[in-house]
């Protein structure tokens, strides 16, 4: 464990408000305000943004326009567009749509797998092998990431085995996966089993864990990044005004706020590369495109503290 | 700093909802209703509730009751009732009322010590000094608490040096102070600035570093929380629903929430003594009794995760 003193330099905030956010609101938004979305994210410091997800329409037709909004990011120059894929058929348009990195979720609850993607973990598996293998048939260069979701527990089965999740994991980089990820996909973690179990999941995927995803159900986003953090993992995934959420726990929170979390690892000496106020500027636009829907997140009321100086602008002004 | 691993065994969420929580709302408790919280509080297990203020009615009409609410919780067996005193006068009424504990407040931004309190931080050590010598001169058993607040920062003048906390904490013990804690008045810090400054606070002060006292108006409380936790911290403050705040954030979170921060801890395995559940009914009183005021907090609305084993009854299980 890496105490307080030793924290990374940098971490990466990846935009999911345009795929785990939309996918749960009702409102539709339209391609062209996904599109200004991701233009002024670009504009605010953001180079990693997961855009859509390739499912079925009919089963969400608010990320119909995945491939459009996709064609539009790989626009942006250095901007790391990610897509979710459910299956091979997902990640083929993936490829075709030259994703820099798709990511294919799995449930390590038994129960939440079976219930959500209709098939057992073990299925997924052998679903992100056969994607490696159509990746590498195509020559793409389309990165995969296998997100080990559940991770902390599920409202289903309740608790999930640290070594079910350990074992998944090593699977799917067994299958290989180029990065792995755990979430917290309904918000049963707290600082300690982040701590205890990304720490285990570090000593198995080393630099190919790439992202911890936590939800802000129970409050604890921002506290069990913080714990991550300190074991050493540099990537968030984060949702603007922390919409997205679980059908299971109606009302409650959604994903770690982008503009909150930014704000809490520039004030902890961290750069992510974005401009905070920009940010919540940005936020405000979403929030009035979302109107009536539900959004969470502090700063947009709370503002930036007095003379605040964010790392970013500190480093910047050093380089 | 203690890593993850080594956490307390147990700690304490000293309720400040009476006090921080109801001065900042428009609704006024009855006398009744006050006296209900506090009996449904002891019945959840809450052994430390700061139950009032002693400033002038006029000022503060919400805790004009506050002798008669603290002869209230002076009959529950066990209750470490503790009242918040301005000055002398104030801390005459603790020693006449039996308080187990007076906390003097100080704040240690010169700039919002002068708006606030009309007295330098070093009036108020001096003040500390003059209770000090009246309560030993009553042969009064009341703890006397110096509180530094703005302690990481302020929204008159921003920073306030680590330095000058640290001298204002070592001047409060030398005055007489039985305990001194920090407070983030405005909600200022995070979890890197409180790893630092209760590392070095505890290092003056030692098992006289009492309490940590987290404001969420920037959504960071409960990280906060699990930084100074890992630095040995054992008792919090924090309000029911999370009420309270700043008058210079309006709008913005008050007080770490009580029943979210009890979860957190009881999740890291660290036993607060409380009934999670017998304090969100709790919690649910108190929003009906303030309706229409501004509550926080999520774990009202997400409730326990499925098959949640708390700390506490662990360890009455055993026990």
């Amino acid at each position: 464990m890496t105490n307080m003193k030793t924290l990374a330099k940098h971490a990466t905030i990846r935009e999911v408000g345009l795929r785990d956010g939309l996918q749960s609101v009702a409102t539709i938004l339209s391609t062209s305000q996904k599109q200004a979305w991701i233009s002024d994210a670009f504009a605010a410091g953001q180079r990693e943004i997961e855009v859509g997800s390739f499912v079925p329409p009919k089963l969400m037709p608010q990320l119909a326009d995945t491939a459009e909004v996709l064609a539009f990011a790989k626009t942006m120059p250095g901007l790391h567009a990610s897509v979710l894929v459910p299956n091979l058929k997902g990640a083929e348009r993936a490829i075709s749509g030259k994703a820099d990195l798709m990511i294919l979720p799995l449930s390590a609850s038994l129960a939440h797998s079976l219930a959500n993607l209709r098939k057992t973990p073990d299925d997924v598996v052998r679903e992100l092998a056969l994607i490696r293998a159509a990746r590498d048939a195509a020559g793409s260069k389309t990165l995969i990431e296998g997100g080990v979701g559940t991770a902390w527990g599920c409202t289903l089965q309740g608790e999930v085995a640290e070594s079910e999740v350990l074992r998944l994991m090593q699977a799917l980089l067994d299958a290989g996966a180029d990065r792995v990820s755990l979430a917290d996909t309904v918000g049963y973690a707290n600082p300690y089993s982040v701590s205890k179990l990304v720490e285990k999941a570090l000593k198995i995927a080393g630099n190919q864990f790439c992202c911890g995803h936590f939800h802000d159900t129970r409050g604890l986003a921002l506290a069990n990044v913080a714990a991550a953090l300190q074991q050493g993992v540099t990537r968030f995934d984060a949702s603007l005004a922390g919409i997205g959420g679980c059908p299971h726990a109606p009302g409650a929170s959604g994903n770690a706020s982008t503009e909150d979390l930014a704000f809490m690892l520039e004030a902890m000496g961290v750069d992510t590369g974005l401009d905070i106020n920009a940010m919540l500027a940005l936020r405000s636009k979403v929030a009035y495109w979302l109107d009536g829907e539900a959004t969470h997140g502090s700063m947009w009321r709370a503002g930036l503290p007095k003379n605040f100086k964010p790392t970013s602008a500190l480093s910047l002004s050093i380089s």
